[in-house]
């Protein structure tokens, strides 16, 4: 991809007045019941992979082409479409390439983290380039991906290599989930280890800048921890951070005080549930629903956006 | 599956009088050429991920089959496949299958580790249960699966929660890679972090154990760092042990000094490279390779085998 990741997501951000990141987290309980009738009458039945992965690929391209004016990224979830195997990875590729027709950029969320020679293939996988490929670059050609830092910096290396061909990485430091202190609060030579992962994100990521002087090694920091997420800050002054855990697991907005950084904020917040099933919520058609839920959750966030420009 | 992860995973090694888990690390650098001919000829060239995929099938498929009688367990690693697409995941469950056709356990290297209701679907593509299938249970059918620990407990949790259906979890305790030591061996509250994870793993697997006595919930624990690995057995006396690291990452066999605990010794060891591409030191046909060198690794282990019993 040309030019810096963290460009391209400033871009989205200032063309879109928004930091709002859409999560992609496909489940079959919570589809829309007239897509799920519909894709009942193209195949037999709902009840093999194909037509599961089918019906979330339509899904989430909905939703994708309904919030491509107010959000400023998507972010999918792999998980959710490993669950059905082979059909659901290209259901995965599906929604990425529709979030590129909208010139969305994509955060891959898959947290993996390997030793180096294995990173180097879920680099590939996210982004492309593996061998012998001819046709295709492979991969799923996402614009930047998260990494889990257990195994080190050696481990995150590969993905930040990928800085140089213009894409992103997105580092866990402090998650948004209830267990998350366990082991990221643990406090170690004075601070807490999630502080030194923050202190490895600053390192691998002060090569890598763009023109709106954001690095392309970012950090993954939760709203659910607004004292952990204001210390990433101050490790991070310049980073990206991509804020889970906002709406449906607790946090809101009050927890983004003072992080803003920069002429385009420097940070995404990400809503999943509460953006992609609002149709459960209005009985509104699930696309228009989503862009309304989408819009207000953009409005609310705006005045946190205000930095130090 | 029935009963219980640990007393399938103890039974091939007391069958096989084998430790050795042989690493599914597929790279088409590293393909016998006689294999990547016959694939050209099959496809216009090789070019497409599905062509690649097929290869990796078949290669992989010929080391699990040439393994069958000296392997305790295979590992593929999700990496290499992820690399090459929905192509790339089918090969992935080719694999699976014909391992298990060989009553083979599959221990599936993915390293996921994710808020808990991501878990959830991480856990069914490894194991199968996503909703909305008849024909099949779907996921890749593994008998156990590695996650990586750095979001704490409760994103253990839905791996833990399928040993009850007779799968097992490895979780990351001191990982085999150069930099490992940067997060997992931070001291805090007196001991090193992975510490902490081993007795993590020590209360989430106390409630599972087979008739052999091994919990369902193991750890990894690289052979290049003999001494952690010898406290994480200090905390997991009934823990199965997944010992990365070996051979051609440079640990030896006397890191193994001690950690044989029970009456299948209560762990593995695997080799990726050093037995799949063994036919490119050998110059052997790539299969009676790779059955010569695990079965050499298999009589090299053998004295580290003997626990208390």
């Amino acid at each position: 991809m040309p030019g810096h990741f963290s460009d391209r997501l400033a871009e989205s951000i200032l063309r879109r007045r928004s930091l709002v990141c859409v999560g992609l987290d496909p489940t079959l309980e919570c589809l829309p019941p007239e897509l799920l009738e519909r894709w009942r009458g193209r195949v037999s039945d709902l009840g093999d992979e194909a037509a599961v992965a089918g019906c979330f690929s339509e899904f989430c391209r909905g939703v994708v082409t309904a919030v491509a004016d107010v959000a400023a990224c998507v972010k999918p979830q792999a998980a959710f479409f490993e669950q059905y195997g082979a059909p659901g990875w290209s259901a995965l590729a599906e929604v990425v390439r529709c979030a590129h027709e909208h010139d969305l950029p994509v955060i891959l969320d898959v947290k993996r983290g390997d030793i180096a020679s294995t990173g180097v293939a879920y680099a590939r996988a996210a982004f492309g380039g593996a061998p012998g490929l001819t046709a295709s670059t492979g991969g799923l050609d996402a614009d930047a991906v998260t990494v889990s830092p257990y195994l080190g910096e050696d481990s995150l290396e590969p993905f930040v290599a990928a800085t140089a061909e213009g894409r992103g990485v997105f580092v866990l430091t402090r998650t948004s989930n209830p267990g998350a202190a366990t082991l990221q609060e643990q406090e170690t030579g004075g601070r807490a280890l999630y502080l030194h992962v923050a202190e490895l994100v600053a390192r691998l990521g002060a090569a890598s800048s763009g023109r709106y002087g954001y690095s392309d090694v970012g950090a993954v920091a939760g709203a659910t921890a607004p004292t952990s997420l204001r210390a990433v800050r101050d490790v991070l002054p310049r980073a990206f951070i991509l804020v889970p855990g906002y709406g449906a697991q607790g946090g809101d907005a009050a927890a983004l005080r003072g992080i803003a950084q920069g002429a385009a904020a420097g940070f995404v917040v990400n809503a999943s549930r509460s953006v992609i099933y609002a149709w459960r919520e209005t009985g509104v058609e699930y696309r228009a629903a989503a862009a309304a839920a989408a819009a207000a959750m953009r409005d609310e966030l705006g005045s946190w956006g205000r930095g130090d420009g």
